[in-house]
């Protein structure tokens, strides 16, 4: 290492106090106290330039926020408290450390919104492509993570946020940017996702939620990821999808299906989960949109349609 | 994710058994039971293409038994037990199923030697250039991970085994490749490190041994790092580093300077120790080649040359 990797990793710790009794940044690992009757959750996410995002269309600070933002939904989607985050860096030459800065206070930001501290990383030269991977993780009590595989028949399936905000975002951004405050608001739902993590936290402990998971793929592709873990079948109510109004509205101008963007956009980073019927939830963040059904298929209530969903491979 | 991308999850999943008790692939986050007593160590490296291998040079089972090694050796630093790794990759479309098969030949081979399960990861498609991103947790009893902040002046600084081969390796890799059995021995020390897992785990329960870390600088560098972080000088033997046999014969052939490539090379990926003099250390995989002085200067005994160290970035 020299000067170069010292000033920036100097650069990246100094945004993030180490709580005590953990060894963070500058040693071989990060090493961290024992935590009575939890258990350890670990997530890791690659973002890849041209893959993922698109630069210089996205801000550094987005590119930040986010490379955070969709591991610790991971952490949200398990019901899990993040504990800290480790981030690797492939940087191209040709962005200064201006726009190290700028990552690095979208990344802080979010991650001190929830109070998570960075562990460790890795910093290298790439010769081209920005190059981003981060690996969180979490802590749960022991036996009360909400894996994917744990719905029933009977169970209702829930939404946590309006679906589809993000994937028009993403769309507004291909077509060249937005033309009015709205458009900028759907952009801004796409780069600056906001991860579930008081809410996971706080269904994990109520009786009767049986599985959950964040939506990353869209809707229709994720659903059918609890109904394989967890060998069961799936109606989702087409009508009932919670849909914003400025999602509306941009839909609407620019001749695009809400529906099939709101079940199939993705990177939406809310949360899928389903509860038995009479689970006391809390209000306001929990949109009924189907049920789990015996058997193993879905069904699409409302809609003689069939969803493929997102495919990103 | 579609067809290819469950086909690679499943190709790369079933070379692994996930112990009882811990979910591994297949949900948002691996989940691992609480250990008694214990200590998590996490550490993580990216590896990307033209910075730290060459293709087609690098073989693809080198590119993954690299991977795995100058992680899980991380964890031999600190005295850690390796518990899991988590692997992500960027693969570009001219590395075909064949190649990927390849990779995790090298990754698995590595794990199994240590009998450490891949837990979770993440693939994605790469525009150009393979990027690998790998994250080891480990563990150690509590309080006992040994750091590079212990040394204390008096102790002996030890390495674990002969530097040099690895470096000569790149050098041969880069002149063309190997001309003989011997300099295909070199070639492999560079893509096969082999972690010093079990003296790593050893030296954590030996009373005396103060401070720890690989060796993937260069001792010339590495030592600089245990000087600052424990706030004490050094003075290195040139004349004790140990060197095999086919590590100097490859330098007589090529006119390579063997005291330089030992120091500065780097990737070694062996222990470098200090502990109080009369510590009961293992026979033979424990050699002094100096010792920790109070001040901060760094002396190079039986030279009068000062040797600058390794830099990557």
């Amino acid at each position: 290492m020299d000067r170069g990797e010292f000033e920036l990793i100097d650069a990246i710790r100094s945004r993030f106090t180490v709580p005590g009794g953990v060894t963070g940044i500058g040693d071989d690992c990060a090493v961290l106290p024992e935590h009575g009757g939890n258990e350890t959750l670990v997530t890791t996410d690659m973002l890849i330039e041209g893959v993922h995002f698109l630069l210089p269309q996205a801000s550094p600070d987005s590119v930040g926020w986010k490379s955070a933002a969709v591991n610790l939904s991971d952490i949200a989607a398990m019901g899990g408290r993040p504990v800290g985050t480790f981030l690797s860096i492939a940087l191209p030459a040709a962005l200064d450390s201006a726009w190290v800065s700028g990552f690095m206070d979208g990344y802080s930001e979010l991650s001190q919104l929830f109070d998570v501290p960075l562990l460790g990383g890795d910093t290298n030269s790439s010769p081209d492509r920005l190059c981003i991977n981060v690996t969180v993780l979490g802590e749960c009590p022991v036996g009360k993570s909400l894996k994917r595989s744990g719905a029933v028949p009977g169970d209702i399936i829930y939404v946590s946020a309006c679906l589809g905000d993000s994937a028009a975002g993403l769309k507004i951004i291909l077509g060249g940017g937005p033309a009015d405050s709205v458009e900028e608001m759907e952009v801004r739902r796409h780069y600056q996702p906001i991860p579930e993590i008081p809410l996971g936290m706080h269904l994990q402990s109520v009786p009767g939620v049986h599985a959950m998971m964040d939506i990353s793929d869209g809707l229709a592709s994720d659903v059918r990821h609890i109904m394989e873990a967890s060998g069961v079948g799936a109606e989702i109510d087409v009508a009932s999808l919670p849909m914003s109004s400025q999602f509306r509205q941009v839909c609407a101008a620019h001749g695009w299906d809400p529906v099939e963007l709101a079940l199939c956009g993705g990177e939406d980073y809310k949360l899928l989960f389903t509860a038995a019927p009479g689970s006391i939830l809390p209000d306001g963040k929990c949109i009924p949109v189907g049920r789990i059904t015996s058997g193993n298929e879905l069904r699409w209530i409302g809609s003689d349609r069939d969803f493929g969903g997102f495919r990103h491979f």
